[in-house]
C-alpha cells in the first residue's frame, strides 16, 4: 500500500558508493530522491546545493551542504533541529521514523531500552525540548546508549545559543555519515 | 501498513480553522506536523518560523513564511522549487504525491487529462526542466487545465531569473491557500 501522505518518496533505487562523477550527472530529481535526507527531512538543502554542481569530490559536496546551513538565519538552524525526531520517542514507537533515523537509532540501542532507561530518556527529552524549543540532536552512530543519556543530561544545562550550535554540529556529523553511505569519499571527478 | 520511509507523518489530526491563538499555543512538534507542508516538502520553513511566534494574525504568520523564503539565497529558492512535483507527472501516476498536491492537481483536472493533453504536458514539463533545472510550479487551485497548459508553454520562454521569481510567486499563492485551509484569516490574537 502506498502512503499517499508521504512527503518524499525514494523511487530511485539507492545506489551505494556512487562516484562523484555519477553524482554530478544526476538530474535534480534523482539527486534529491537519492540524497534528499542527508539532512533529516530537509530535502530543500540537497535540492539547493544541486545548483552548485559539479562537485570536485565528496568533500566539496559536503562543504556545499555545510555552507548552505551556515548561511541560514538562526531560526533556520532551529528549523533544521525541529525536523529531527526525538531519540527513542514517539516516531520510533509508531514506526514513522525515516529509514535513516530508524537504522541510526537502532544501532545505538534506542529501540531496545529497558523500562528505566526509556523513562529517563523520555523525561530528559521533554526537559530539553521545553528548555530550548527544539529536540536533542546527537549523531547516534557515534554514541552508545550510556553516552547518549549522559550527554542529553549534560546538554540540558547549556545556554540556548550554545546548544543550537552544538545541535547543528551533530547534524553535520549525521549528514557526513549518511553521505558516506551513498557517495565515495574522494573519488576523482571524471567530469 | 506504515510507510517507514515517509519523511513526514501527520500524526496530529488536522484541525481546520484554528484561530491564531491556538496556532500560537502549539508546541513546535504539533506546529510542524500541522503546518509543515504549507510549502511543499519544506517543513524546515514552518519549523523555522515557529521561532517568531506569537503571530498577531494569519497575515503575520504568512508574512513570516514569506520573509524566510525571501532571505534564502537564490539556490535555496531553486531548492524550494525542486521540492515540487511535476503537474500530471510520475508522482501523480505512482500515487506518491503529498495529500495537498494530490488534491490540488485533481482539482485542476491533472488526474484526468486526455491522451493528447497528457503528452503535451509531459513534453512541456520536460522542456521546462531541461531549460531551468527546476520544475514548472503554478498554483493549480487558481487555474484550469487550459490555462495551465498555456502558461507552461509561455513560461518556457522566460529567462531563468524571471522564471525562478515567478515560480516562487506561485509557491506563495499555494502556501496561502494551504494556510487558509488550516488557520482562520484575521482571527484576533487572544494571547
Amino acid at each position: 500500500m502506498v502512503n499517499k501522505d508521504c512527503l518524499c518518496s525514494y523511487r530511485v533505487p539507492v545506489r551505494m558508493n556512487m562516484d562523484i562523477a555519477t553524482v554530478n550527472a544526476l538530474p535534480y530529481e534523482d539527486f534529491v530522491n537519492l540524497l534528499g535526507n542527508v539532512v533529516e527531512k530537509c530535502p530543500i538543502i540537497t535540492a539547493a546545493v544541486w545548483s552548485g554542481r559539479p562537485f570536485l569530490n565528496f568533500t566539496a559536496l559536503e562543504a556545499a551542504i555545510s555552507e548552505f546551513i551556515d548561511a541560514l538565519p538562526e531560526s533556520g538552524k532551529e528549523g533544521i533541529l525541529r525536523c529531527h525526531p526525538d531519540l527513542a520517542g514517539r516516531d520510533l514507537q509508531s514506526g514513522t521514523l525515516t529509514r535513516e533515523s530508524r537504522e541510526e537509532q537502532a544501532g545505538a540501542g534506542m529501540d531496545a531500552l529497558n523500562s528505566a532507561d526509556a523513562s529517563r530518556m523520555a523525561q530528559l527529552n521533554l526537559e530539553y525540548k521545553e528548555r530550548f524549543g527544539f529536540p536533542f540532536v546527537i549523531c547516534a552512530r557515534m554514541n552508545d546508549k550510556a553516552n547518549i543519556l549522559r550527554q542529553l543530561s549534560e546538554r540540558c544545562q547549556n545556554e540556548s545559543a550554545v546548544e543550537r550550535a552544538r545541535g547543528i554540529e551533530e547534524v553535520r556529523k549525521i549528514c557526513r555519515l549518511r553521505l558516506q553511505a551513498l557517495v565515495l569519499i574522494d573519488a576523482p571527478n571524471k567530469l
